[in-house]
């Protein structure tokens, strides 16, 4: 089943111990489908400028990603420059600048509306209840917050959550919209406000997975799951790891024909998968030269990193 | 089989934002036989002074630990006061007392010296390396150390790390032995110094075990496991809840007839199994009242929390 996804399509200027790379094709919704595309059709929505041009349509269409909904306007695209100098788990923002997102309105295509999937990349509030009211026969709603949104933005993200079936989002992130220091309460307080399932990202030490039950007859009980991330040889570049977790979570939800808790199970992998492999060059990089077989195999080296037999 | 641990054993006051403990019975040594008491014997080498009497003594003869190598001596027994009010991964030291720690010389009772396995809790890597020389004829050797050793006892410590098969620590100090911030290097770099087996704790994220394998007529391969942390309700206070790990990590290991690599992905579960009890109460209360069905009930809530089927 195809997903659409809203969210920046942006250029990243990265510096890591790694090296230095200017303007490499970024933001949240490229990561997202890029990752997606090789689970199930995507379409995404987003807003770009004058400098996105052929070479950048041509890597969204070598994964066959529907870009109608990229609209194209006067203007600069979205900038952002971070640094991982001082620490690989999170970016320093050295600049941002919102150019043509900052009155990003977001327009969904007619071909987009039997999307059975829908992902609210990290976007103003407001945007993602929008799309998400504009969508009303999506069978499944994932997305996506920040720091920001969380700290001045509260009251529309309330009601961004109420709408969505699956969260994911970061330690702090989860803490921070709980106000509760334990993990465990705050995973709970966060799913009471709406999403039955709650991805927490814990950087380089993998996510979890949340999410409740109800044995017949019994009362409901919080499950956990833990899927761990994949020491690396060398990281060489983390932006859009969890992003493309989102991705491959997301993407393998949607390509399956059932969503048992197995198939989430699943998906946590996978999605660990499709984080570890974005990390491993500049960009979009190694999503661009990624292939099916590879992803297999390494969801295998998550099995036996994880499984006592 | 036995186990022969040589560490200390102390009195620990403790803050945390669940409340404050005075003078609780502490210490790796403590922690850690107490936490493998439940998987095989136990007999502990460590020093204590005056006030530690018959209340301290029961709780080791409630586990049937054999405490004849616990010296007794005039003074005070070793002082730890800590707190982790501002972060629960990381104790704050507030104040350390050697006292009669300063001066111990470990002594190994006769009855010791069949023991097949031995761990060499944190202590002066001069007395860990002259305690595995004392027991030539032990099975399988493991060690912890700290930052303080590997910055300030370098040489002697890499002594200690050449005759260990495993060494249990922390990333910060992985990273610090190896100077190299990317861990499955600085895992490598570790390994090439001694131990056939590293198991990297990860606080509230679990731990992770190297080790190599060498399939038939293949190059040797290095091989990685993680066993995560439980998301626990309530932590009250996560003081020994490494030693508590290595407790269970080695315990389980010396009450197998064979360690295979699976044995030692078990060893993983268990240690993680008994690290979560001990930050359920504080001081070692918990590992007190521990009981082991209600060991196996959670060996295999973490088999839940980490596998696809």
């Amino acid at each position: 089943m195809s997903i659409t996804v809203v969210g920046s399509v942006a250029y990243d200027s990265i510096e890591t111990p790694a090296g230095r790379r200017e303007r490499c094709l970024g933001g949240a919704a490229t990561y997202f489908s890029l990752a997606a595309s090789f689970f199930t059709d995507v379409r995404v929505i987003a807003v770009v400028g004058d400098d996105f041009g052929p070479e950048q349509e041509a890597v969204f269409a070598a994964r066959k990603i529907d870009t109608r909904g990229i609209e194209h306007t006067a203007g600069k695209s979205f900038f952002w420059e971070g640094s991982y100098l001082e620490n690989f788990n999170e970016a320093k923002t050295r600049n941002t600048e919102l150019n043509v997102f900052a009155s990003f309105e977001p327009k969904i295509p007619n071909a987009y509306r039997d999307s059975d999937f829908l992902f609210l990349a990290n976007i103003d509030p407001v945007l993602q209840r929008r799309v998400r009211e504009s969508m009303p026969g999506v069978k499944l709603v994932a997305g996506d917050t920040m720091n920001y949104w969380i700290k001045d933005h509260r009251p529309a993200l309330l009601e961004v959550l109420k709408g969505l079936d699956v969260l994911l989002i970061n330690d702090t992130e989860t803490r921070m919209i709980a106000g509760n220091n334990n993990l465990l309460q705050a995973a709970r307080a966060v799913m009471a406000l709406g999403p039955r399932f709650l991805v927490v990202k814990h950087g380089e030490y993998g996510a979890t997975l949340f999410h409740e039950i109800r044995p017949k007859g019994e009362r409901a009980e919080l499950r956990t799951f833990r899927a761990p991330a994949l020491p690396l040889e060398q990281v060489i570049d983390p932006t859009g790891a969890g992003d493309s977790f989102a991705g491959g979570f997301f993407g393998y939800l949607a390509s399956q024909p059932e969503l048992t808790p197995g198939t989430f199970r699943r998906a946590m992998f996978y999605g660990s998968v499709m984080g570890s492999f974005a990390c491993e060059c500049f960009g979009t990089e190694r999503l661009q030269q990624l292939t099916r077989p590879e992803i297999d195999e390494r969801f295998h080296v998550f099995r036996q990193l994880t499984h006592l037999d």
